[in-house]
């Protein structure tokens, strides 16, 4: 088997194949069966097998119809000896019951005798795009929206088309098109002019079981309606929501919901205006609510004007603090949407301590696909390894976050890597990564293993070597980058605002509440029940391992403690040797992504070979800055040598 | 005396006054005496002494005439007893005889008896507008564009005609109004049908003697003229040049010339197609000579892609290394524009060795006006300070720059401050840089402090409370900043792109080229014979002084040393304590100038006494936060205390 001739970066993991199948089959779909069912079911043994799969006399069948005594998006795959039954507990639960089989066989598991029954682990699996209306894309590093162009929607309907398919095919089934930075004229979605076209984008997202949400600018009550304020508990403001709202589901009825970025980064909110978070979000989930709507109201609010000599504040203390007194007020379909992390999508963080700390209160965990922090898809960096991680984090004695998923949080949503290069995400290994939210938030008890095999076989073919090796390269990506980023969780070390480099000190004096305050006898903050008490916000169970230097997690030992460089870890190693030791480490895992990547040049498609080898070698590039400024960031500050006599500059 | 009841900070230094004066006068004027020169006069004796001053019968005249013996910009006052004589070695020297004698009057020293002659020190004095098509401002701290909106010229004829007035008032005879860096769109003001507006512009500036220059696009060829190339020694590129000067000319018979930022930041130029700076600037230079123009070719042209790592290269040496050997090879009106200092505008640098190294081509001196690096018109900022400094720096045993202006250098340019804002320039008190800068380019022998003194008595009055507490403050503007800022000449310890606020490594690890490379025990470059060898590039009189720590100018330690913090300073004090202290000082300073200032509330408009008290406070903010980032960047890398024990934070 190997990559048939029309593969293109555009198909991403649903790529043609040559594989060979015993005998061929007919297609029995019963007429409740979508259309867009048959279509891809059709459509997608060809692009396995080659158009002879179907025969209209063949003795097996691939039979579609709708089982309603399974979940309503799950589905049941059986490998008969008649032949392949697909059964769905909806009409949506078809469509993943198809994508499920294709993939299945796609990766070569599905034989004869086989039962696999699916459901998704939560109710809302959601993208967020960061798009500008403008149509730039904040944080975006594959081009262009393929949503907006000159401050309005402006969009090709068979691209959205595509991506509605890749979505629908990993499990996506809420997308949110616009930024949460909103500006005015993203605002404007909302206006009678505006909501037409947007009813247009639901349309080509419906059929693929996707949703459609917005995100909303908060002063939309001043800005649309003319109204004197935006203050939730004012009657106009509700009743401004309220009208707009059955403006929207007249246009769009199964409109998801709104999207919130409130009291954050400089956005207004409710906080402004003297009234709690409850408030805000309250009155929209009472406008959203008779439609069966939720809001989606996220938590990344802390103080982004802290002096840097104020010691007191602690940024990652912040969403808790705010959010955990007013678990309990939230009207029923308000999730409050918090990252995974208690910073802002670094490399390395604990989880955040909101998650699962709301006892009355549903929850949505907030991931980043796009690689704000971490590369901006010049650097290969497979998300799904951070991500197992996350879903493995503790949240007490007997959880792990995991454990939570369709529980306490019932919405996982993750900001988009989508821009309108060809290839979809920048870097075509990236399409990995959108690629395993999707199945992570389907199934979070997969491993990221498991994954990114299914990911190269799906895109690549099941060749033996270039599964190896590609699995290699991807299982060691996230490792790589982070022995040559900011060392042992403490972060931050970016270049300001671009988020791409290093920049030791970069955001040391700034306003954003990012210290690491390295002297030269010592680095990081002591962020324990002795220090800023940000342990505390954590269980019990917790707060003692973080606590102490030797239960923390030694990979997350500066984001909880301040150490001499001199403190020796679990290696021996003192922490500036370590320092040295993994920035040089990092390089060489780059150098050796590049040799194993030079090996498969004739098992893998031409253009896709060159454009990631640019890519890795721009990312050698990056290594060796990073490796080169963190270790001479260190060294000037405390003269201490490389014990192993590697070139450091001075 | 005092303010009279129509100041407005709009009039800037031009304000009306209610001082008396013993008898009215009548006004003469000869025929060739232009119309402006007479408007001026009348009006500007009215401001003073108000409109009484003017009495048909009066026995004494002011009398306006041409006497062609004096140098053509040139002029000559005669207090006799019969009145006052103005005469001007042109139509442009009476128009400057005519403001000679309203400042002179209005600073009170012209009675009777008095004569007094005046003549520019060099031949062109030039203002460079950074303005962008756009309407914005490159590094503009004053509002938007007076010139440019939306991409075209779109100007309110008054507002630039009461710029040419003030413009006129200092003796400038040269604006290029759109900035260096040359967009596609400012490319277009070439195009023949961008050029009526811009000769509409001319004939505004033409009646008060300035001339118009326009900042030109090394690439015009290709995107206006189509043509392949714009090689300079290409026969079509020159024939373009050549056609399109023409053009000009023919809308603007007295254009001034070009002026041209090549192969500089990303910009392209001769060197990017294989050829010399001569043979870029010849070109040109052959395509205005024929109707007297010249070309400002400007020398700020450095590696800004260096390496950190790349301890070799060394940013200030690249102006001369480039156009030292080239000497000669230029045609005799190409104008080389050479920033004062070798780094770019920094609060305190050395000379530019190329400033008078060229012994067989004009050069033009380039100051900056507008507070890029010294507070963006927040912090208040006296350049006339710095600027005699630069006019003193010595060139040789004998010379100092002073000694060249007017002889080698030819010309005096520098990037204006002005903007959109009611008062010109957003701080009220940069006004007087404006001010000095042309005063200075006309006299380069005044001081700071006569020229500060003539700018607070012509806008504030002759009250000698207001004009010593003010010559107080402005006067020690200049060392409160240095103070606080980047120590002994190290420079560069700016927030990026935005180069304002203390970013202690802001620019330590970046491309661009500035390094302090400050460790654990020592700071700075070696630039000495033993270091880069940048002092090499002056005459070995200099080389000799900067190479020694011991007679380097110890302001200007850290440009050419490299020192350990333990280096005892000539005070007693070590480097360390030094920086220490100086930022804390410089505190207090701006503390001392919060004081003077109130005590002046009743003695100042009110408008510019709350404006500028608002700028004020925040200046004393911003030298705070300057204080406790270089204090603690410092103390983080040495762990020495203050010796005075006051704060410095961890």
């Amino acid at each position: 088997m190997g990559i048939g001739q029309e593969y293109r970066e555009y198909n991403a993991w649903l790529q043609p194949h040559s594989y060979r199948f015993k005998e061929p089959f007919r297609l029995n779909t019963s007429p409740e069966v979508p259309m867009v069912a048959r279509d891809e079911c059709k459509a997608g043994m060809e692009r396995l097998f080659g158009s002879g799969i179907w025969q209209e006399d063949a003795k097996k069948s691939v039979t579609l119809h709708i089982n309603s005594q399974l979940p309503a998006e799950g589905y049941r795959l059986t490998n008969g000896s008649n032949g392949i039954a697909v059964e769905g507990g909806s009409q949506n639960g078809i469509l993943y019951g198809v994508f499920g089989l294709l993939r299945a066989l796609g990766i070569g598991q599905f034989d004869e005798g086989t039962v696999a029954e699916s459901a998704p682990a939560v109710e809302r699996r959601v993208i967020n795009q960061w798009d500008r209306a403008d149509g730039t894309v904040e944080r975006g590093y594959a081009g262009n929206s393929i949503f907006f162009k000159d401050d309005r929607l402006d969009f090709n309907p068979e691209r959205i088309r595509d991506y509605a398919r890749l979505l629908a095919s990993i499990g996506i089934n809420v997308i949110a098109i616009n930024n949460v930075n909103v500006t005015e004229s993203s605002a404007r979605l909302l206006t009678a002019e505006a909501l037409p076209k947007v009813a247009e984008l639901a349309d080509i997202f419906r059929p693929y079981g996707i949703r459609l949400a917005l995100s909303v600018h908060f002063e939309s009550p001043v800005l649309l309606g003319g109204l004197q304020t935006s203050d939730p508990l004012d009657k106009r403001v509700a009743a401004w929501w309220n009208a707009k709202t059955q403006e929207i589901y007249q246009a769009i009825p199964d409109f998801s919901g709104y999207l919130m970025k409130a009291d954050s980064e400089f956005r207004g909110g409710p906080a402004s205006l003297g009234r709690t978070q409850a408030d805000g979000a309250n009155m929209l989930a009472r406008a959203v609510a008779p439609f069966g709507g939720v809001v989606y109201w996220r938590c990344f609010i802390y103080n982004c004007m802290q002096d840097w000599r104020d010691t007191d504040t602690d940024r990652p203390k912040a969403a808790y603090d705010l959010f955990k007194p007013q678990d309990g007020l939230f009207e029923k379909n308000v999730i409050l949407q918090v990252k995974n992390g208690p910073s802002d999508f670094q490399v390395r963080e604990p989880n955040s301590p909101l998650l699962g700390a709301m006892k009355h209160t549903r929850e949505a965990l907030e991931l980043q696909i796009t690689q704000e922090y971490t590369g901006h898809q010049i650097d290969l960096y497979n998300l799904a390894v951070q991500w197992e991680e996350v879903f493995s984090f503790p949240v007490n004695r007997n959880q792990v976050l995991r454990d939570l998923i369709g529980n306490e949080i019932d919405t996982v949503a993750a900001v988009s890597n989508v821009g309108d290069d060809e290839n979809w995400t920048g870097h075509t290994l990236a399409q990995a990564n959108l690629y395993s939210f999707g199945r992570l938030a389907w199934n979070p008890r997969l491993t990221a293993r498991e994954i990114t095999d299914e990911w190269i076989k799906l895109t690549f073919g099941t060749e033996p070597e270039v599964v190896e090796k590609l699995t290699d390269i991807m299982m060691s990506s996230r490792g790589a980058y982070e022995k040559y980023n900011a060392p042992l969780g403490i972060g931050w070390m970016v270049n300001i605002n671009l988020h791409y480099g290093p920049s030791p000190d970069g955001y040391e004096f700034m306003k954003w509440g990012t210290y690491h305050r390295a002297n030269r006898v010592a680095i990081g903050v002591d962020r324990t029940s002795r220090g800023t008490g940000f342990t505390k916000q954590y269980d019990p169970y917790l707060t003692e391992i973080f606590d102490s230097r030797e239960t923390c997690p030694e990979e997350l030992l500066l984001y909880f403690h301040r150490l001499p460089y001199t403190y020796v870890l679990k290696s021996g190693k003192t922490l500036l040797q370590h320092i040295y030791d993994t920035h040089f480490e990092g390089v060489q895992e780059v150098e050796r992504f590049i040799a194993l990547w030079e090996t498969l040049k004739a098992k893998l498609p031409g253009t896709t070979f060159v454009s990631v080898k640019q890519r890795l070698l721009k990312q050698l590039e990056n290594a060796e800055e990073w490796r080169d400024v963190i270790n001479t960031f260190f060294y000037r500050l405390t003269g201490t040598t490389d014990e192993k006599g590697r070139k450091i500059y001075e």
